[in-house]
């Protein structure tokens, strides 16, 4: 609730038209070009995790972020916010990650800022990225943009990073080792766009409150109905066993390493080919449809053969996932 | 010690010819529009004191530094990273103060997030802003370009917000009131160019470190020595007398809301004119000069007639000015 208050805050007080998208970055002109922007702060507990850690999440969840509209990430920018007292052991661990992290997405670091505060008053650290694209001329992807009819496909397994954090934090061992997904989507992104071409109408990568929150964003920013089939979703077998046993539902639990993209049904084929094709696509999967009928409304035929509406999550989602 | 290693540690990693020029806003080429783009993370404590608070801070500080290179900045993003149980009230207040500071900076909010930790891992609200100009094609204005008989132009007097910030903090109170000086410099920085072309050589607001920290930085970047009259450098009375029962030298305390500028000779006296003439500049005065001799030296011919060497801060800086 207080995260919908203050959603409503930002949303009022700095209202124009590029914010008011809801896009996961925004896009501009400037002097003709246009240009994609997103900013994101990392504050994920723990810093190191089964298959990244905070510096390599914050170079590629702002890089994901940014091309989610098609856009090429050209520079980030940091800003590294430190507790007093943090080992420079650590720090340098982590900025060594975001140097191999930048290098691997094609992303230049071209600015920077470090704060310290007292000990107490922050956590070891956190780090603000900002990304900057650039939007190829025509391309319209966007949240706003699913017609009825399209095609929804998803680039892989669900829930991987959250249950990654989650097992680490609570000390939780399983039999199967869970690890995050956490990569850089925007040569997936390349490839998914090169394929699709126009036919591409939306794509976000399904990070807090999962692929239920993505849905649901798109339904509601479309105005159009989804409809999704549970036994299409991949779900790692580890993760699936994590989340029966925690009592979590993998709809909900947050991605650093996913696609979730609509298209045209004549680009559909295609789109799915070029992301199976990709290292980082392996696993993706058709899972459902954009209808005209139940605007706004997420529902997903069960495993059972029933139908139940996919909420946004209501309560409390796991805090510092990223 | 720790602030130096940090700065080498990030300039080691991801070093690149934009960052390396290590000024306050990197400046990029796409598609042959030039950018220039600059990032700050704002912690200051306490959220409001006399003059500003925490999000006009943060809108200032980030248009300040993208527009030093002589760009005009453009658009905003925020990232707010908030502790659990911060008063909604007080988000509020600083999110209008935020709103009206881009108003008046004339530059557009076009992404956002926010994230929030548990109670006791943050401060109540700390604010990072990223910030996005255009360059002119022409300039050159960078603090490697001081040329030997170059004016150094301050803008006004020095030392006003870190001193309000002290006062606050420490509960002091001084018969004469002391403001923050934040304000945004973009238009002041636009007549400074209008006036001075390409005579102006560089521009930096001298925020942590003060007036001492940007002269020390302008002399190395540009290998030439400077020369100050200490009875030049503009002081409020009540900052001076301050700064005195403080045992705090003026020369190193924050400025929010200064412009230092080089220029050629040629041009000084125009640009101080065009300065003097706004009302962020009226308090404006030629300081010095820039030599060829004693490269990286910053030498201050005191009001006693004697010559001290200005060095860079040694020590603890007063920490969350900003």
């Amino acid at each position: 609730m207080m995260n919908d208050l203050i959603g409503k805050l930002f949303l009022w007080a700095f209202a124009n038209p590029v914010l008011d998208r809801q896009d996961d970055q925004g896009v501009v002109e400037i002097r003709g070009v246009r240009v994609a922007v997103s900013t994101d702060s990392f504050v994920v507990d723990p810093l190191f995790f089964p298959g990244g850690d905070i510096g390599e999440l914050a170079v590629n969840g702002t890089v994901n972020d940014v091309c989610m509209c098609g856009a090429t990430p050209l520079f980030l920018t940091t800003g590294f916010i430190l507790e007093e007292g943090m080992p420079l052991e650590t720090l340098k661990k982590i900025v060594e990650s975001m140097r191999a992290a930048a290098l691997k997405a094609g992303v230049t670091i071209i600015a920077g800022d470090t704060k310290v505060v007292n000990k107490g008053k922050g956590d070891k650290v956190f780090i603000n990225t900002t990304g900057i694209g650039i939007v190829e001329r025509g391309l319209s992807i966007s949240s706003g943009n699913l017609q009825p009819g399209d095609v929804l496909i998803l680039s892989g397994t669900i829930g991987d990073h959250g249950i990654t954090i989650l097992s680490q934090r609570e000390g939780l061992a399983f039999q199967a080792p869970v690890e995050s997904d956490t990569a850089p989507l925007n040569e997936l992104v390349r490839c998914i766009v090169d394929a699709g071409g126009e036919g591409v109408h939306a794509m976000r990568d399904p990070t807090r409150g999962g692929l239920a929150a993505t849905l649901n964003e798109f339904a509601v920013a479309s105005r159009v109905g989804i409809k999704v089939h549970e036994d299409r979703i991949p779900v790692d077998p580890a993760v699936a066993g994590a989340c029966e046993l925690l009592g979590l539902d993998p709809l909900y639990v947050a991605n650093e390493g996913k696609a979730l993209v609509a298209t045209d049904e004549s680009a559909a084929e295609n789109v799915l080919k070029a992301i199976k094709k990709h290292p980082l696509g392996r696993n993706a999967a058709i899972i459902g449809r954009v209808v005209r009928e139940d605007p706004g409304l997420v529902s997903m035929r069960t495993r059972l053969g029933t139908w139940r509406i996919v909420d946004m999550l209501v309560g409390e989602q796991l805090p510092r996932i990223c």
